[in-house]
């Protein structure tokens, strides 16, 4: 097989879309100099955007990347004494290098779930050692939303979430790399995960959602508590030209962007796990809810079917592979890799089959 | 007065050079997915480029700003209890809210120079304390070139650092944000800088030379030596688009678009610092070598030519002010300076005047 | 009931045996003055004492605490953006209050243990993401020697995970708070858990079995590879006047009496052991291979216990507690001990029963 | 000549004082099991009498070292993107081999002072940057009492900065590892350094006027504000054998035998000067207040003294050498020493001479 152009290997393998690259190149029309580091019009509009989604109280700072926005957000709310209780899938705990322990010097207590999706029994479970000295001092639930496997808390389920942190004086924090598309499908708003859900910090990601990179910080905390603005430079996360930063997300957030690409990729997924589903030998490993398809697969059908298409094993021992749609994945990107899928895994039946 | 299109404030107000955009735009056409992270085409070309000008042992990380490339790479040379040596005006002492302190865990020490240059004497009387475990130990010299004051280091004086540091079992380190403002003005090429002069680490600045956000550490040690792929990606300095980083450095180092950039910056310094220079009441006060001319003027000039013209004062006791070119500044635009200087100057006459 | 006098909550509410405090009263006799921070004959003999039982290149740091000479130890093993692959029981995971995270930068891979004991396959398990910059690089595997549940490693036990380890590219540190208890137990030398099986990094404890506060970090690499003098002196480990910690661990290495004392103690949780085993309601829930008895005992027993003999509850669910016996615990202790447990039990009969 | 059995090399060079050792003697007496880690009755005892000094909402935090304390103390007081006001010759800042911005991850703003000492205009030079997230945020001013050049801050001077520090939003810490001496020499009580005169947090040395190794971080803020329980532990200062820490502070705060030992220290360094003062080559360098002499001395003398009396140069370059003095210094030492420098210096007479 030759490869695909579209693949279904992570929602960062796509480009940018037209309307985020032409924000970008609106932004450096007529070659006016700007202040630099966020004093410019275009950071300001971007920020007026988000305060519409998240409430006036909202404090907004770019970022980079996800790491670096999780890694910012989560040092506004702890010290290194402190720790961080979150899902044993969380981004923050397996795929940031440490990044997390480096910078804010806190444990990660790291909890398995049936389904990336933390609660509050699993949080009071993980909460142990308060007032001990030798222990660490749980003092944030950091919550990935949509989860690393594709599922989505539920608005009440984040509340709940938010009520028990609240009540046992710690923080609750949403690395939100993802939120377009849980929002997306669960048809709220994207302030429907942000303080009035009690969340306290949250990023926001753009980079996977059509951006070319761009990630938000969004704080319900007042800029003398959080210390965001020193947090921010100090951990390497302060763009210099940043209206070409803040430019991506005044495109995404305008006219819904955000939600209609979002839409499109939990579609494509949808359409993906109903065209696996039926063919044997196939089994679907989680909810599909937002982009995510996760699915046990033979071996070797992994093998020859990334060949064409690149995407990632999930869970060697048990042949769990994933597969991320993306605001670009088209339908026929889609019923093609499904009747690839079917074609190996025909060719490949059960010894039972 | 009205304000200016352009300024003097500091290179990183300018916008994107138009081949830049260019570069970034061809990268997102055709709407193909690739590889995240810097498995894709145009890192791989970039990359390519680096080492035309730096030698193929050249080992080259995409970073995000300039105090992420300037951390990452010095974290690739010592460990905590290790010192960098560096000149009291370096931007890593300055101007990067703590960064290097912060996540290398190291002591800065600091050195006044008259000319923001460092030179093996300098280091020699700050390198003490070896051996002693009370001490922190100096391991690494940190230069910029060229330097926070628009001074450059010749390239025998860079060799004579690299020496006297080797001889000393210490690295040398260039921060390197305008490096090309340096080889453009001394008439040599990027590599001039690089491991043929000792330098071991260097950061690459391109964002003050035209693009949009992109800096690249370069190191000259292998990859196993210096771990860079884990500290980059653990500092949060790991784009995964990245070929909308690296293709802002295919365009600059093709066709020496970072020469011409460059040049053109220094040389409205150069036309600026020869305008004021005859004004009664200006004293220019550094050697203008780069882009950057700093003055001291009579601080009611200062407080009335900000107003159309936004810049930073430099040392207010001194009153002395920093003008910054950049590759967008226009003749006119120095023209129309100077001569707003000359008139609020002379309408401010000294009391000997 | 009426306190005890002594208890089974820990080796470290013992005092500190007379030896040991006339060690340090003589280290003090005459007055004279001794350079500090080791560079004292006591420290001297100290030293040469240590290489006695692991080999004349090992190099000995003294600090303060276990806390202290496991997280030095460590730091020179590794960088932030490696890890450490431990037992989740392990010290360093749980009762440090994130020491190991916050100085070291790294993430500790903590992987469930039927018995306390790490093996070449469990570490083999948790050894992922090599080569991966997303993931943390695991680079040192840490067991602690006896057990926080106070089982033993057999000497071929440490002996496969040094080569597991090695064969790796990683390192095998050894925190031997209790190592004397376990090299007691095994009837083997001190050495027997250096250089010879395979470990790189240990700590011995001296606090534990009759020191008043001393601690040894013992490296098997030269001091210019491990740089532990500066990491010691870094890490706010170094004694100025040192020889009162040396002097402690002289008195502990001289005619066996840290054999002597670990013995006693193993002996006397043996015959703990032995003397809860026959009681209806009491279970002993590891093997006691050191000075540690673990047993579920019903929960009503241990808060009426706990009035006269203060001890630890392990795992509240479980019922599981901890009895900790020392170098100064009498058979009359123990068997006082033994008899109340016998009483409570007794008076409180399970439903059955 | 042969060795001097006292030296003037270091305070840290003593022993133990006898009353010291006695209380460390006693508190192991009958072999009681105590709790460990601060839960017992010596401990109790020992912040009893840090109150009397201190008052009573003194909180008190016992630790091994200087630099532990120090760093415990500091970290309660700022984060990693604030920084450090202190003297350019603080311990703090050349003694700690980068402790402090290690495990701070602040930066240390070091003011150059003509005696060691800062004043409210040299800290308000120092502080600048404020509100710019590119500069560090000064939050701490520190100061060492008595300095390390021998001077003692009077109590209004320490009231000045105290005053400055919180009129700037700013805490005040002292490092008192000589506060004793400061106390003995200005005729007042260690309470004179505490909350009525500015200071948040203090660390009191002991070590250095007679213990053997004793150590604390006196804070005035709540246990709650300042979380030094679990700063002390995190930081590896944690004892648990506690009671012989603090042990040795109840003997020095008990019969006000801290002051007995600091008066004397100070009053043999005052006999030392004047013993040198007469001397022709000699020139002492700083005011006499505490117990440090420093003085300027042929180099050729420092040589054949160091033979017999080791001492350490201060400023190689001027010559100057400390000579510190202790609670066992006797007048008979100090003469024969005097007598040494005047031989040694009359037989090197300048060519002048």
């Amino acid at each position: 097989m030759t490869a695909s152009r579209r693949t279904f290997a992570s929602d960062n393998w796509s480009g940018i879309h037209p309307s985020v690259l032409a924000a970008i190149v609106a932004a450096n029309d007529g070659g006016d100099h700007v202040p630099s580091y966020g004093a410019d019009p275009v950071t300001t509009e971007a920020t007026r955007l988000f305060r519409r989604h998240f409430g006036d109280d909202a404090q907004v700072f770019f970022a980079f990347n996800g790491t670096g926005a999780n890694v910012v957000g989560l040092q506004s709310l702890l010290r290194p004494f402190e720790a961080v209780i979150c899902a044993d899938t969380a981004h923050i705990n397996v795929d940031e290098c440490g990044a997390p322990e480096r910078h804010l010097g806190s444990k990660l207590i790291a909890v398995p779930t049936p389904d990336g999706k933390l609660t509050p029994a699993l949080a009071e479970a993980a909460a142990v050692g308060t007032g001990d000295e030798h222990h660490v001092q749980p003092r944030v639930v950091s919550i990935t939303q949509s989860t690393e496997v594709g599922t989505c808390y539920r608005v009440e389920e984040v509340e709940a979430l938010g009520r028990w942190a609240h009540n046992h004086g710690m923080w609750l924090h949403l690395d939100g790399a993802r939120l377009s598309n849980a929002a997306a499908s669960l048809g709220v708003g994207l302030g429907a995960f942000g303080a009035d859900a009690g969340v306290d910090v949250l990023s926001f990601g753009a980079t996977k959602n059509g951006a070319m990179g761009a990630e938000a910080v969004v704080s319900f905390r007042s800029d003398e508590e959080s210390s965001l603005r020193y947090i921010r430079k100090q951990s390497m996360q302060l763009a210099s030209k940043m209206r070409f930063v803040s430019a991506q997300f005044a495109a995404l957030l305008s006219d819904d962007l955000w939600r209609t690409n979002a839409a499109h990729a939990n579609g494509m997924a949808r359409r993906l796990a109903d065209g696996v589903a039926v063919i044997d030998g196939v089994d679907v490993a989680y909810p599909v809810e937002a982009n995510a398809v996760f699915a046990s697969i033979p071996p070797e059908v992994t093998e020859a079917l990334q060949e064409r298409y690149p995407f990632y094993v999930w869970d060697e021992a048990a042949h769990v592979v994933r597969w991320m749609t993306s605001f670009d994945t088209t339908e026929q990107d889609v019923d093609d890799f499904v009747a690839a899928v079917d074609k190996l895994t025909g060719s490949h039946p059960s010894p039972s089959g």
